[in-house]
């Protein structure tokens, strides 16, 4: 018996905008959030920025991050901004406990709270600061619509997905900057061109190269410890950049094959969309069989009950699952 | 622009059957969780078991619990347990840490680890064994379908659901007791019958009077501090009896009208359950104006985002809203 349903739209598509393949509404607007951090960390590449206050793929991965706030997060965003002359309390992300449980209850036995360097999006406001300190910016409210770095992200996400955003609909995201409403073909879109920048700048070539790279080199510091998005590309290697996002959103890079990926599923549920994405995923190839072994828990999670017995199973549905035309 | 969207089936029925109003497919089996735990005490209490070990109004609440591991409900638990010469290493549900936060925290502050105790099913359960030693039967195995303490609960909700339940899928719970396909139909019948008790037996009606009492009394033991559940029948009184279960289950009784309410999220989440469960609820005159504005961050809840900036809000569908015809 299947207890729940999850329902959901997505795209894969190439740079030029050819859609390879396609499941429900793709253009609709639908908020793009943290599942666009590598697109939002463009400017702190291309700008110079991350050049000159030297920071490596642990850094650039970590701008691209919703992290599960494990030591190893919050300590690189720590020694990040003291290199620029900043520090946590510049933050204005806010403070939640860490994502992962270790790090929570480590958090917890010491007597701490969470700070604004804990939360999952500090990498990426680490990377909005740095891009506003190198440029001589206010790096007091970075996170303002109106503030320069707000305004760059926002060209960069029109210059990306080739869309008019200047109508798009737009909010406040979890960590505070203004999160805009766009297509899941514009999003796609734009991540396929993180891999085949023809079109692009030089500067921008040349800084989605970086991002891409830092992600592949550095999956442990764009999400954590066990959960599906480092997995998954740990386990596939240099063939898959993914990264996931508030509300069941969800992105990927195929770098060889110069796609791009975006899926929403229309609840909400993140256990669907690490399911789903998985399923376009494999259907596309990304996956040798052997790493198609390794994945299983991520590919159809088996449902544990509280004794740990097993009770069920997540699997995608038989549209997902169809081999790519 | 709405960002995520549920979808579901509800039905308001009365003891004969009468439906008042429906939503979607109520006649579709899908697993009864604790929606039902109400149900699940009835042989506690019509055996003889709960007066037997001397239990009031906060142990059978809690027996009808998803709790959140309160100080209050370990410990309830565990002086309800020595009574029956039973303890915590007797629960087969499996332990996990408190659904509440700052007892999750102080045990993590203390070193402990979360007993079965701790389980938010670890009343139901303590309800099964006190039941077996009453009736002399096994108290270890008491989770497996043979058990005659599982074989009474099925017994149970065949007769006030009204339903034949021989050939109901099944599978099992989170907690480890065997979990049976039923319709929305018949969770909401059998609930409006614990309310109006026309053709049960003495024994069963005073027993679904006794428990629907308890619930009412001792609103915290349901399910706990803060919680939607407890919220809503504190501030309703005894105008409301609520059950939350997993995958987006809930059930009501509202005893004035003698009408039983089961409702389905097709995704399995709660935050729409909630929102859903009330807004019926008040569609059925259940509130007053003055509770439903007490009310009204579980009616329509404000979505907060880290920073404490109010980002949102989950609103029912107007097909929710309209008033009962």
């Amino acid at each position: 018996m299947v207890e729940s349903r999850h329902t959901g739209s997505a795209v894969v598509i190439d740079a030029s905008g050819r859609v390879v393949r396609s499941w429900g509404d793709i253009d609709a607007p639908g908020f793009a959030p943290s599942a666009i951090k590598p697109l939002q960390a463009l400017p702190l590449v291309e700008t110079g920025a991350a050049e000159r206050f030297g920071l490596g793929d642990t850094e650039i991965a970590l701008a691209c991050a919703s992290h599960r706030g494990e030591p190893i997060h919050v300590e690189t965003v720590k020694r990040w901004l003291a290199r620029a002359d900043l520090g946590p309390q510049d933050l204005e992300c806010g403070a939640h406990a860490p994502g992962n449980a270790a790090a929570a209850e480590a958090l917890i036995r010491a007597c701490e709270t969470p700070s604004p360097a804990h939360n999952n999006c500090s990498g990426k406001h680490s990377g909005f600061l740095t891009t506003a300190r190198h440029l001589g910016e206010a790096t007091r409210g970075y996170i303002a619509p109106e503030h320069p770095v707000q305004r760059r992200v926002r060209r960069v996400l029109e210059e990306m997905s080739g869309l008019d955003l200047s109508r798009a609909p737009g909010g406040t995201d979890g960590c505070g900057i203004p999160v805009i409403g766009i297509s899941l073909r514009g999003m796609a879109r734009a991540m396929a061109r993180l891999a085949d920048t023809k079109g692009l700048s030089p500067d921008r070539a040349a800084a989605a190269k970086r991002i891409l790279d830092a992600m592949a080199a550095a999956p442990q510091m764009v999400s954590g410890t066990g959960t599906f998005n480092t997995v998954v590309m740990t386990v596939a290697g240099a063939t898959v950049r993914l990264k996931t996002g508030a509300e069941g959103v969800y992105c990927a890079v195929l770098p060889g094959l110069g796609y791009g990926v975006a899926l929403k599923i229309d609840d909400g549920a993140s256990r669907a969309a690490e399911v789903a994405v998985a399923a376009i995923l494999d259907g596309l190839g990304a996956f040798t069989a052997a790493q198609r072994e390794t994945l299983a828990p991520q590919v159809r999670p088996i449902v544990k009950n509280v004794a740990g017995r097993d009770v069920g199973e997540i699997r995608p549905a038989k549209a997902l699952t169809a081999e790519a035309r």
